[in-house]
C-alpha cells in the first residue's frame, strides 16, 4: 500500500559527496558549535496540555520587553493553571489563555502595556534577507529573529511567521496584557505586523496546536466550552525541575553558517530541484532551533 | 470561562456605516453577481474521506492541462477508490493517492507528462499584485489564480500558496502522473514553484486535511499503514448525481471588486488595524471562492 513515488521535499541531513551542493539541512547539521547560542530558561515558556502535548515557546524580550515581563510574571504566579485553548482558525491562529475578568492579575503585571509593536532599529545588527519583501522596505534577521525594517522610521519589528506567538488584544489603544496569546498556524499573516505585540515563537510541539480540530464559530472559536483544549499549566523553563526542563539553542543569525543557510534556502539546488527560486521570503527561512546537544 | 478579550482578526461581513472603510470580507460580500464566475463541474475534484470529511479541489487546466487530463481520467475510472492519505508534514504538505505499481493506469493516462511547471505569459491578462515579490520579477492574478510572472522568459506559474495542490514526483525528469497529489498546509513553500506541476487548490474542506495528525517519520510520512487516513473515493463533480454535486464560483480576478479586495487586503484600515501594511504578498490574498448562491 505504501506508494513508491515520494515527494522528497526536504532533504535529510546525510553524508553527501563533496561535489554536491549542500542542502539547508546539511548546512545546519554541519555548522560548528560556536554558531549556536543558548536560549535562557527565563526565555522559554512551557505549556502543558492536558491531553499530553507539550509546547515550548521562546520569548523575545528584546522586542516586547514589557509584554514578556508580564508573561513571565503570569507564569511564575501559575496564573494559567487550568486555562484553555478556545480558538483554532484554519490557516490563521490558535489562541489560548484567559483574562483578568476571570482571575485578577498577580502583582507586577502591567495592566496597560505600551504598544511594543516595533523597536528601534538602532543598535540592531541585521543580517539582510537579500530579497524584496512584500510588506516592508527591508527584511532580515537580528538577534536570532526574523525582522522587517524601515530605515526611514528607524524601526524593526518581528514578523508574523508560522509558529510565531502574539498577544491577543481588543481594539486600540488596548495592546493586550499577555494573558491571552496566539500562535500562527498558516500562511504568515504579515498584515498583523506592527499592529500586535509579537512576543516569541514555538520552538517545539507546534503540531500539538496546528493539528487541533478547527473551531466552527466565527473566527474559529469553539462553539461549546466542552470543546476547549485544557491547559494543565504554563511555566517558565526556569521554574521546572532540572530533569524536566527543556533546553534549546538557536543558530546565531550573524554567523557564517546562518548566511550559508539563507543562501541555500533561496537557491535550492539539491537533487530534487530543477530551478532554484533565486529568492525567498523572510518567513520561508525559519531560524534553526535545536535541543541543546548532550556534551 | 469564555474570555472576553478577543482577537478580531478577520472582520465578519456586516452592515457598516458608510463612512467606515470596507473590510476585505465586506467587499467580497457586496460584490455584484457579475463579478463571479462559475467553476465547471469538470474542474471540481471531490475527495471523500472515510471518516466523513469531504475535500473539494478546483483544477487548473489552463496551467497544467496534461496533468489535469490525467487526474480527470483517474477520477472517471474510479482509480483512487480505497486509496489513502499517507503523509502529513507540519507546516508543509498533506499527501495522498497511489501509483501505478499498485494498480495499472486506465487508458488515456499519460505516463510521462511534460514539465507543466509554467505556461506562456502571452495571452494571459494579469492583474498585478502591485507589491514586490520575494521569488519572481512580478506577481499577480490571472484567470482566477495567483501567478508569478517573468517577462524575460515570458512565463507565468501558479504559486504554492496555502491549500494549493501539486503533483508528487520523484527526481527529474519524472514530473509525476497526478496519481499522487499533495496540498499545502503551512506557510507558502514558494521554492517549489516551477519545480512541480501545480494543478489546483482546495476550495472546501481544507480543515479535513490540515488538522490531521502529523506523521512521525521523516518528511511526515505515517509510520504504520494503520495510521493512513482512508479515502473512500475521488470523483469529478460531473460524475456525481446532481443532488450531491458541489457547485462553486470564484471572484473574477479582472473585476473591479477583486481589485478593491486586493487593495483592502494590503491596506487593512478597519477598526482593529492601527497601521495598514501598505503591501501584501500574493499568497496572503486568497482568491475568493464561494458556493454558488441559490437563485
Amino acid at each position: 500500500m505504501r506508494p513508491l513515488l515520494l515527494l522528497p521535499l526536504i532533504a535529510i541531513a546525510a553524508a553527501a559527496p563533496a561535489q554536491k551542493p549542500k542542502t539547508p539541512s546539511e548546512i545546519v547539521a554541519q555548522s560548528p558549535a560556536s554558531a549556536w547560542k543558548a536560549i535562557s530558561p527565563e526565555d522559554l515558556l512551557v505549556m502543558q496540555l492536558r491531553g499530553g502535548g507539550r509546547v515550548v515557546i521562546q520569548l523575545a524580550p528584546a522586542f516586547a520587553p514589557i509584554h514578556v515581563a508580564n508573561i513571565r510574571a503570569l507564569a511564575r504566579a501559575n496564573w494559567w493553571d487550568s486555562s484553555a485553548i478556545y480558538r483554532v482558525q484554519d490557516n490563521y491562529v490558535v489562541q489560548w489563555g484567559k483574562n483578568e475578568s476571570e482571575d485578577p492579575f498577580p502583582a507586577g503585571v502591567v495592566a496597560k502595556p505600551p504598544a511594543e509593536y516595533a523597536r528601534p532599529l538602532k543598535g540592531l545588527s541585521v543580517h539582510p534577507l537579500g530579497f524584496p519583501d512584500s510588506y516592508a522596505p527591508r527584511a532580515g534577521f537580528a538577534l536570532g529573529w526574523p525582522v522587517a525594517t524601515d530605515p526611514k522610521s528607524g524601526t524593526a519589528n518581528l514578523t508574523h511567521c508560522y509558529g510565531y506567538v502574539g498577544v491577543g488584544r481588543g481594539l486600540s489603544p488596548d495592546t493586550g496584557t499577555g494573558g491571552e496569546l496566539y500562535a500562527v498556524i498558516g500562511h504568515s499573516p504579515r498584515h498583523l505586523d506592527r499592529n500586535i505585540a509579537v512576543v516569541g515563537r514555538v520552538v517545539s510541539g507546534i503540531e500539538g496546536l496546528s493539528s487541533l480540530p478547527r473551531g466552527t464559530e466565527a473566527l474559529g472559536f469553539y462553539k461549546e466550552r466542552s470543546q476547549d483544549v485544557a491547559i494543565t499549566n504554563i511555566r517558565l523553563a526556569s521554574q521546572l525541575p532540572p530533569a524536566d526542563r527543556p533546553s534549546f539553542q538557536y543558530l546565531d543569525t550573524s554567523s557564517a553558517a546562518f548566511a550559508a543557510f539563507v543562501r541555500a534556502r533561496a537557491n535550492r539546488n539539491d537533487d530534487f530541484f530543477i530551478r532554484p527560486a533565486g529568492g525567498t521570503d523572510v518567513c520561508n527561512v525559519q531560524v534553526p532551533v535545536r535541543p541543546t546537544p548532550a556534551t
